[in-house]
């Protein structure tokens, strides 16, 4: 196994105490596995949640600061937080106006997130849930009833946040949330499995000419194992079953993330970017805003996911709107 | 070959495609292939330009903008830029008050950079050159006499950019850089080899539990071929060579990069610099500020390297100073 690290066992606090070195705008708890804010919001709001299990990364840590969440609970790898851990949070971001747990569509973290909710409520806080389910390569996966939460994660947490810091109820961060998710489709091509630091074996065989079309962020199955093809076939794959389940008319403005799957350097990505850029404008179909890099990885695998979210004027508004967190910065 | 791109020989241009439709801050002259900032200062200010083989992104275009480089020069992957396209860069961007070449020393990059030079002088422009050359794996290398330029780039990108910013003169900006470069140093682990989309096979075979230590960023050979090791030892092994070259006292104030090669995830990342602060901060050696994340990568080469600035009052401030590119950005 060729990774970085001490041991499988500690792979996780070792990373959460570089993260705690690297980035004194955020705190680390490395008993609970909590990261919150390091400065306190300058007065009361909604506190924003998110969590799932480590391997993601700048996912949900990265994503901690003004204008994003207050707390992310990072998980094993490919593991659930525990709902301790994810009640914890709560409670340490309830400024008692409520919190928002942004919880990915896999059944453990769907399970413990409610769990926590549960025993939140059970003290007084008042909780809503936006479940991320934007991945429309397969209906029911690994790990999934349903549709499997990727790439729109990052969109939900920067527009709900934003909404958060300024001000807004628990319920109207929540609808936000949804309202950002349900106007979102992920598709994903791995090029090689993942190996997590535990079984030291990737994940599933891919040949050397092939690629896993739908693939998923833990290295589920996709739709299908096909021959290799040029970025502006595969993109035109992608695009296609993006297009089929939320079709774009000319003149809808996006938001549009090509991110990489944490082994992709980002000149591959470009490449990606550029067939996207140049298929949507053949549509007619404007990029508002983008992002190029990795932002929801799986480990060290190799390959891509294009997010698409077809943005109104009040979403494209809140994208702009400032924050500062380790992985996404403007504004301030 | 697994990586996304149409074929081998487009894939720069479809690279930089992607690249102008991903940033409207940038202007990318396709055919000259020079990426410069699409809004012109307000004021006449010294011109920052760099430049090298491509592979490395987001080394230099995505270093363009407010605060860092007024230009880059891509050239073809790990190929040097020609020297009429470094000519045209420098044109551009000279206004009235001079250029500075950020160069990375590699034989042909410091040839083709000094002819600009020479045909940019001719025409009346002052050129100073800052060479950079902080790796010390090596003293002489495969496309290098001397010692290898790598991490310490982006520093000196940042640090004399910010000085250009501030309206100093050539001879400052110049000088700052080398400044920055003589007090960086940098070492570097390959887990494995990077493949050329142009040669469609890895640089060299790197058995399952081997690494090279020393590696250059083209997967130049290192110090040796060892067994694969811990975090902690591999960061101890990278420090001890650091260190030795440019030893470090107790109340030092340092910048410090753990920079992915490509294939890295950032999580991994976060393990190496947790050991990179614990050894630091064993010595009393403190770290101002870090980044963390892929900044000159290798293609998709697994690996990490290491870059220790050791930063004065002037040094800290200029890095602190505003930033508004594809790849940093901070204070605005």
């Amino acid at each position: 196994m060729k990774k970085f690290l001490n041991t499988p066992d500690s792979f996780l606090s070792d990373a959460l105490t570089g993260m705690a070195a690297a980035h004194p705008g955020l705190t680390v708890d490395l008993d609970r596995k909590i990261v919150t804010r390091a400065a306190e919001p300058q007065r009361p709001k909604v506190g924003l949640i998110s969590g799932g299990g480590s391997g993601h990364e700048p996912l949900h840590s990265g994503f901690v600061g003004f204008g994003m969440l207050d707390a992310a609970c990072p998980g094993q790898v490919f593991t659930s937080p525990v709902p301790d851990q994810i009640l914890a949070a709560t409670k340490a971001v309830d400024r008692g106006v409520g919190v928002v747990h942004v919880v990915k569509n896999y059944t453990g973290d769907v399970m413990n997130f409610q769990m926590a909710a549960e025993l939140a409520a059970d003290e007084g806080i008042l909780v809503e849930t936006v479940l991320v389910d934007d991945d429309v390569a397969v209906q029911d996966s690994t790990y999934t009833a349903g549709r499997r939460g990727t790439g729109a994660t990052v969109f939900v947490e920067k527009i709900a946040g934003a909404l958060a810091e300024n001000g807004a109820s628990v319920a109207e961060v929540a609808e936000m949330g949804r309202r950002v998710n349900a106007a979102s489709r992920s598709f994903a091509v791995a090029l090689t499995a993942c190996t997590t630091p535990a079984s030291g074996v990737p994940g599933f065989h891919l040949p050397d000419d092939e690629m896993e079309v739908g693939v998923g962020i833990h290295g589920e199955p996709g739709r299908s194992r096909e021959k290799l093809r040029s970025a502006a076939e595969i993109v035109s794959t992608a695009l296609d079953a993006i297009l089929s389940d939320q079709p774009l008319a000319p003149a809808d403005e996006t938001i549009v993330m090509v991110n990489g799957l944490g082994a992709t350097p980002l000149i591959e990505l470009y490449v990606l970017f550029g067939e996207v850029a140049n298929a949507l404008s053949g549509k007619g179909i404007a990029i508002a805003h983008s992002l190029v890099g990795n932002y929801v990885t799986s480990l060290d695998m190799a390959g891509a996911s294009i997010t698409i979210c077809r943005a109104d004027e009040q979403i494209l508004q809140l994208w702009n709107a400032p924050v500062h967190t380790p992985a996404l910065r403007w504004g301030m």
